[in-house]
């Protein structure tokens, strides 16, 4: 049994005579990657929405922890990101934006703003691609 | 209609009480994204193996893309990947390593070098993450 908080494991297996992959970690559903028409057939997640989840997951997971840990009862949670590619090879992402939506009971803006920078500094994903990449979080609070 | 190749967009939704995700973009299956205990439930893919499968599938494609451009037949191909994660915040990727299995007729180790490098040239979750993290690529060819 792997240790996930020291290694983490994949395995991707190619599922068409096109770009179709299965993707999978033991005890989960796999996840169909494809890419987008005329290279691909537009059949599962393209690698790149995969690293926006990764990016976005890792944000929420840290907020959430952060809040919950100052007493707050998170009702609602949500996170829509986009990114915007560059348009030479390589295609990554110039800039992404996360649009971030909580509902919570007496969270203030202020308290949202400083759990974030701290959320910021403790996510790996973050970490990883904060060289490279802009990354713009906007926020929305509800009550 | 989004055009992919420009803009790419995800969104993610609190499903539990605790940190499970449902991420999803239209027209695909949504993907179970969860943390490990204690901290969540292990009921979906962790963040950093959705960022492992970012990775490993843009390698995957851009080879693939590659090698059929060159008149090479896949028959067969699948790539592992275990990433280590540093033991401090951020715990990042210190060192990622894909392990490349091929199966075509003909390929020879030095072709598979010389495209390994062009796709690494061309992938743009390869260029996102390459100046924080040492990602190292093992080669199985089967002829």
């Amino acid at each position: 049994m792997i240790d996930k908080s020291k290694q983490v494991t994949t395995s991707l297996i190619l599922a068409n005579d096109r770009l179709l992959f299965n993707g999978h970690v033991d005890g989960n559903s796999k996840i169909a990657i494809d890419y987008i028409p005329p290279i691909g057939d537009n059949l599962g997640y393209t690698s790149l929405e995969l690293m926006l989840l990764s990016l976005s997951s890792c944000v929420g997971t840290a907020l959430l922890v952060l809040l919950r840990r100052q007493g707050k009862v998170i009702e609602e949670f949500s996170i829509k990101s986009d990114g915007t590619r560059r348009q030479t090879h390589p295609t990554a992402f110039e800039e992404i934006h996360l649009y971030v939506s909580v509902k919570a009971q007496g969270l203030t803006p202020s308290e949202f703003e400083k759990t974030l920078s701290l959320a910021e500094s403790i996510c790996p994903v973050w970490y990883m691609i904060k060289e490279s990449t802009r990354i713009v979080i906007h926020h929305q609070i509800a009550n």
